[in-house]
């Protein structure tokens, strides 16, 4: 398993001493450059002791920014940055640039931005990398100004602040979040080339916050309510149907993120946590519960956020994201350096509970093998699975799917097409296959 | 559960409308500033309908840092702000200012910083929020020159690139880390007012990485190999001896910290985590190791991170950090507002794996009551415990208890001190009582 990818190791300037080294290379972004290696060492070591510092511009993360960071030679000999120059809360490594892209943009403020899914580490997204979708942009929130209001078929109507809800008995949960429009752009649109562009409208966290059930046990529910209007309170005052029955299985309202107060852009200072519902329905800046007998036909459930079959009819309410994968290394846009050894990773999720087991192929889907998964799976929450390859240096086309604790399998995009016409624009879940070219580029295998 | 603590109810300005409005307090920085809210109702419903942002100087976070920041008086009225101009990678709100504080400093650069539990959401602590302990400052490390080399008792020793270790196969779990030294600081100093002081040198990240047992397979370790000395690049070179056996059960070698690279005062770009072993053994930008048949007997673990026991003898290599607990809602510099339902609110953890139970006590000890956990417990890692707690307004003493599944529980101070004596500095992990005066004023109570 451990071995070089050097197409020429007998030639390779990095072996020095005692030790074999590897450096090969994990893809196109991490491509060991020999020649940027001997004008460093020449830089390095020509400079006298005096210079401690020296910059250097090779390496993984600067492929993408080539910002002139000092870094020592060798950092035993030189003391570190003291602790406390950050005012007390940290950043990432200057190396370290992943960031979030702009999805094609409407106008300024109904806008999306996707997460670097193949920088991704681990299975919880960073919160400054979380995937965004905004219909009016960010609003600015002061949190002790703000409240939610619970009303309509309830006993008694209550306003709560941030403070009042903080008091509440909590839970913390690991879920996704994935918009229902993604992939749509990757499959919809040719341009989409990397998988941040293909699947990136999903991000996992872990949230922290209070049952709706624990409130409606306080205010009391009418016996025929079964619908819960939810608004935010953003200039586009978003808001969503949501059916009783999910407000009441395990609904959050939900004020942390990782750890600390949810970002702006997921809502500061509370939202709505929906496990496993479409990304829209779990209401940002959440200000409002309106309880009913009916649900609301906003904007959001009618002329959008709908999916026209292929006998002209469009399903409403199609809350769940079903059950999806994705390779993410190697995926679109990378470029493996040459036949050996690979370790294929990947996400795979399910709105409907439990991840089971994920499968992948390496023969266009001839055959598959159960992948490993690298922890044990939680409901409505993302799990990475991992499975080795050896690539022969021939074209292949590597593809994983999912299958969740319902029995649900990933269907083939053609399996997709077959059962909902070619109209729809949401909740596209299909196995997403990835080229591989003699020459080690990736592309989406349409 | 649901209930105001205004003393004054009645005179409370801030009811409007339809909607009882409960604006009471958690604690002494969630004070709700009534002179605040007519000053800010005045000046914002005086501006002109041109005018729709104002600066609000009052709220939560403000009583720490009253900045002006610019809210809209309704954020439904005004476009927020447009995605991306954060560059893509987010931050948190400027209402969110909790932030690790620098512990009592011999000199610049071997330092600590406490993470501050009592503002800590959730289960895992903010990465830019995780406590620190470095030796020799942080160290700035180019990921594409760093390394990790594997030698001594080995069939053939081996440096590792980065890229060479993120093509292994990787696992992904969730750990606390805690500083041997942690709430030491608390029971000998009385200076040790708040929980961040007391116990924040204790953090929980999602932490992804290869297991050592993989690269050990590949490397063939002699049958007599025991131990394994960890080396870190930074200039105090720090070193410790890790028993053969841990290496193998559950070691990792680190690269990834809650979704993203580790956080350069977590060790960028590579640590060792030895999950429930005492903080330093975790050692940060790893660069070496090396296989033995015995320890190595560095500096930091012979004249350091032993304890010395009663009978002069010093207890060497105890890396276990055992079950242990503490209120975080309320302690130690904050106020109650005043009588009324509260709920406790702490972490519980133990280094021999998962925490079994919780118990509270709000009498000093004399009854326990067993708490809610806000998750399932995971081996070696955090968890959060609540209970409700009705407060008469008479003095009173908070405290909690771990036990872990393997049966063992948190002893008292007394206890500990009849076990081991009143020599020791490191591994203090009894029970931390809390008293609340009649006032709500919080201090600890020893």
């Amino acid at each position: 398993m451990v071995q070089s990818n050097h197409s020429d190791e007998a030639a390779c300037a990095c072996k020095d001493g005692m030790f074999p080294t590897s450096q090969h290379q994990g893809g196109k972004r991490a491509r060991h450059d020999h020649a940027g290696d001997e004008d460093r060492r020449r830089f390095l070591f020509g400079a006298g002791a005096g210079a401690a510092f020296a910059v250097a511009a090779t390496g993984v993360a600067t492929r993408r920014a080539r910002a002139a960071i000092p870094v020592p030679a060798d950092p035993t000999r030189v003391p570190g940055r003291a602790t406390g120059t950050d005012g007390g809360y940290g950043s990432r490594s200057p190396y370290e640039t992943a960031r979030r892209i702009l999805g094609p943009v409407p106008n300024d403020l109904t806008t999306w931005s996707f997460t670097p899914l193949a920088d991704q580490i681990g299975n919880i997204t960073a919160s400054s990398l979380h995937f965004e979708r905004h219909h009016a942009g960010i609003p600015a929130i002061d949190p002790a100004r703000h409240s939610l209001i619970v009303h309509g078929l309830v006993d008694q109507p209550k306003r709560f602040s941030m403070v009042d809800l903080k008091r509440l008995p909590r839970v913390t949960r690991r879920h996704f979040i994935e918009c229902s429009g993604n992939t749509n752009v990757g499959y919809k649109n040719a341009a989409a080339k990397s998988v941040q562009v293909s699947h990136g409208l999903l991000s996992t966290s872990e949230w922290t916050g209070v049952r709706f059930s624990v409130l409606a046990r306080e205010l009391g529910i009418a016996k025929n309510a079964s619908w819960v209007l939810a608004e935010g309170s953003d200039a586009a005052v978003m808001t969503r149907s949501i059916p009783m029955e999910k407000m009441m299985r395990d609904a959050i309202l939900a004020y942390g993120q990782n750890g600390e107060a949810i970002r702006p852009e997921q809502g500061y200072p509370l939202r709505l946590l929906l496990p496993g519902f479409e990304g829209n329905t779990n209401i940002k800046w959440l200000r409002r519960l309106q309880v009913s007998d009916k649900p609301f036909m906003t904007r959001e459930e009618t002329a959008k956020y709908t999916d026209l079959m292929a006998n002209g009819i469009a399903r409403q309410f199609v809350f769940t994201m079903e059950a999806k994968s994705v390779i993410t290394f190697p995926s679109g846009d990378m470029a493996l350096p040459g036949p050996g050894i690979y370790e294929i990773g990947g996400f795979a999720w399910s709105g409907s509970g439990r991840v089971r087991r994920v499968e992948v192929s390496t023969d266009g889907g001839a055959s598959w093998h159960v992948a490993a998964l690298s922890e044990t799976p939680e409901p409505m929450c993302t799990v990475r699975f991992s499975a080795p390859w050896v690539w022969d240096g021939k074209p292949a086309q590597l593809q994983s799917r999912c299958i969740d604790e319902t029995g649900y399998v990933q269907p083939t995009h053609a399996e997709l097409v077959r059962a909902r016409g070619d109209n729809f624009y949401y909740h596209y879940n299909a196995i997403y296959p990835w080229r591989i070219a003699a020459d080690g580029s990736v592309t989406h295998a349409v």
